[in-house]
């Protein structure tokens, strides 16, 4: 068993300007099929568009901000639940003013950006 | 893609005395590979002893307690990260004064305690 506080892991650049991330459960920690990540996303900042072949499920923890598709736009609050289907191109927006704090959990393996 | 808040999602009995489970992120929702859950334990309450094949990932928002093995136990607070490896038995306990709410990631199939 693995137990730590978030705060505790090492955040690291998260590929954007104004994202950070941290890898808080990973194969480091026996997982072996999905990982667990912590982003944090500054005022007025937002991701790149992008897409994977990997689903991924979202949990908003703090901030405000809004999910965009190709097809649609979402508002993201405390407490938003987020999943994003395989292959659809997707971008995190802070439209806050405080961090936009994401959990994202991915399955294995990953593609970047 | 879906988005909603996890309030907005129907509570339901959780397995236990004490405890309930809203199925935030389900096949329902287009996932084939895991589920999101949040489970919220009442002050004083535990979930009882059990293990699956599945590992899971759980991250906690709010409440103070403790997850318990056969060989360890581990404070819980908010922002607490837990991985827990398969077939490990494990247990958790609210041991605070407000309700211990925690979002719990799992690996299809699911097996129930």
């Amino acid at each position: 068993m693995y137990v730590k506080n978030y705060r505790d892991v090492q955040s690291e650049p998260g590929g954007a300007d104004g994202l950070t991330v941290r890898w808080v459960i990973n194969a480091s920690q026996g997982a072996t099929n999905f990982a667990m990540r912590v982003f944090e996303l500054e005022p007025g900042k937002e991701s790149p568009f992008h897409k994977h072949e990997n689903e991924h499920e979202a949990f908003v923890l703090a901030g405000g901000g809004e999910i965009e598709t190709e097809e649609e736009t979402a508002k993201l609050e405390e407490g938003s639940v987020i999943f994003v289907p395989a292959y659809v191109n997707h971008r995190f927006r802070n439209t806050g003013l405080d961090v936009l704090r994401i959990i994202d959990v991915i399955r294995f393996p990953i593609a970047l950006p």
